[in-house]
């Protein structure tokens, strides 16, 4: 594979070049380092630290110690200031998102809402969807009576096993294979049949370009600690749009969803906008580091954020061809980068102890899925073409020579 | 009043010898105090952030940066490590609380996992309960179609109504009035009637001595930023009876209450402990400053602190009248101290000015809850004798001279 210039781009001295021609590679330098010969690829677990965050943080807490209670009348806005600069990131209006509570809680007070407000429909979703959801599909569906749906395979159009009155709820891409979903044409296609979709964005939003209003969906959520790099447990957002903003109510009412919120003698009466999605009060460190992941990401740009998260995984994916195939690897995610997020999963009889061996050993950091996947993810704002070499070169070597023989066979915990 | 060595316990002499003989006087340093002048007496709405707090804060930052996903086996035991350490400030065994998502939240999730598990009764508060309390429980009877059954005045045991089936949900400490609730008579009132009871613990933990297994008490939530001083918005808690660990599900199921979590292709199966009522993935940086918060506290010791408590409080209500009751103030909170939390509200037809006036002319920091009430908080940890003294003396000296006048009457946005 030669590029222009005569050099194989399969070789480290392509990867080189691509990283020497490559419009984002000062980002890389924009996060904290410590560890250079690490090569990280689980930031679509948990994204890498902002030096901006650190700095902020560090501002926030002393702004908690030096205007204590004075400081509210700014941080209650944080969570739609944050809110703000996700939306831009996902395709929502200034006013359609909010950042609170973790996805698990924003996926449950969106889903019930529906319940609420649409009539009690199926519960509607794929088996093998990340679990958070699944349970809390599974826990609605035993407290309404409704029935709880659940569908193989990745969501397709012409198959989505929906009707009126129903709540789908879709990852936006695969947590395991990475498939991304056509979510222009499940949101037309449930919409059509009067159900409604709950879209997660968790492994999409920063790395990939979402358009929510464009599709016309009408509820998200999603976490900001893979690709938004807001840090572990950071608050998660939730989007709903406009016009839903008077028809629906979170289950969970709570002071910060009243409109008025001070004027505290009075029965509940939700704010009219978004955030009457909101309950208890706001976490005002978490939400600091959302703003900061968010802003960074919009600086880079989604557009050229997803040029080269492809341009990566296209790389990794030649280089298993090449390299890993013969070993006994096998890829797990789609090939068409048009179908692919920005992770790649490899499946492997011994991915277990693989992964561990590349943790221990080498140095390189993917995660594992059970029960055989290893799972590279190419966090495009900090990821270099050389760590995708490096990556692969290292996995071969030790593939190669049986260094994960030496590891236990059997999957203990992980993150 | 002359104090044994002669001094005027009412002199600002009175004040400074109280300090000097105080055995918790160094925990102030333990603060930081950017504001040597600010007299902060809103502790219990926002407390100070302690300097090993700061501190922490940084470390777990920068743990994040340099450990990325491989913090996540120590991180993901943090809910249950700041439970525990909350646990001994309220008389909870280790294995009984857990720190996550937000008071409101956690309340929500509580109550409904009883309306589950006990059958549908009335829900039961007093009309003038935190707002947030009010409106979970207005949401889940307009959702579950159960009696929303609200009573006036403070919570006594011969009338507390309610019956087989109820859920009550009773604040400790109420945050208007101060009055402290007989949580122990309460609970046994309850009890007998067949009705159970969550306790609300914000204005008390940190400050005051709970005991909940004493009083045999089934569940409790609670905020940590007011005395257990974690900064705004940090994560709440929750607590369960050990006994009623398998018999309450969280209404939101989630993947940190599953049980084995990370075997993910099963249906959820929720852990046998109380990490049950875990939802999502638990806010780091925030679970860090809780346990620096509950350390701290744990360190000077509950009932030492409630011993400086009462007589800072004491201080305060004779202060009040001598110099503040010919002024038109009356004093809102319950003068036995057993029957206190640790603010005091005074009463003042211009309570809105007078706040106004102390925070932007006198450096003296309470709140305003409407209508008419400035509510002075007494965190024991840092509060002094002499601030007491002097705010009551700013507070005098602007009253007396009208300058509060100058303000705006109509309340405007506070927290």
């Amino acid at each position: 594979v030669a590029r222009g210039d005569g050099v194989d781009a399969l070789s480290r001295a392509g990867a080189e070049a691509a990283d020497a021609a490559d419009p984002l590679a000062g980002f890389r330098e924009r996060f904290v380092l410590e560890d250079p010969e690490r090569i990280y690829l689980d930031g679509n677990s948990l994204g890498r630290l902002p030096v901006a965050t650190r700095d902020r943080l560090a501002a926030i807490t002393a702004e908690w110690g030096e205007r204590l209670v004075s400081g509210w009348p700014e941080w209650i806005d944080a969570p739609a200031r944050a809110g703000e600069a996700i939306a831009g990131l996902i395709g929502a209006g200034p006013d359609e998102v909010v950042v609170s509570d973790s996805t698990t809680v924003n996926l449950f007070k969106l889903t019930s809402s529906v319940l609420d407000a649409r009539g009690p429909g199926a519960l509607v979703t794929d088996r093998h969807n990340f679990p958070t959801d699944r349970y809390v599909l599974e826990g609605l569906a035993a407290q309404r009576g409704v029935e709880l749906r659940l569908f193989d395979g990745d969501p397709e159009p012409s198959t989505l096993p929906c009707g009126p009155g129903d709540v789908v709820v879709l990852s936006h891409v695969s947590y395991r294979s990475g498939a991304l979903a056509d979510l222009r044409a499940l949101q037309a296609a449930a919409s059509e049949r009067g159900a409604t979709v709950v879209w997660d964005l968790c492994h999409s939003a920063g790395a990939l370009p979402v358009d929510l209003r464009a599709a016309r969906a009408e509820l998200a959520v999603g976490c900001t600690y893979k690709y938004l790099n807001a840090g572990p447990g950071a608050p998660a957002y939730l989007y709903v749009a406009e016009e839903l903003h008077d028809r629906l109510r979170s289950p969970i009412w709570g002071w910060f969803g009243q409109r008025d919120q001070f004027a505290m003698e009075r029965p509940y009466d939700p704010e009219p906008s978004i955030r009457r999605f909101l309950a208890g009060t706001p976490p005002i460190l978490g939400l600091a580091a959302v703003e900061e992941g968010a802003r960074l990401t919009a600086e880079a740009g989604i557009d050229a954020l997803h040029a080269k998260s492809v341009a990566l995984s296209e790389l990794l994916i030649a280089l298993h061809d090449a390299r890993l195939a013969p070993l006994g690897f096998t890829l797990d995610s789609p090939r068409d980068p048009a179908r692919r997020g920005s992770h790649v999963s490899l499946r492997h009889a011994d991915a277990w102890r693989i992964t561990r061996a590349l943790i221990e050993r080498a140095d390189v950091i993917p995660d594992f899925r059970g029960p055989d996947s290893v799972r590279l993810g190419i966090a495009p704002l900090y990821t270099r073409y050389v760590d995708i070499w490096d990556a692969v070169d290292r996995l071969a070597g030790h593939v190669a020579r049986g260094e994960h023989e030496a590891f236990d066979a059997t999957p203990g915990r992980v993150t």
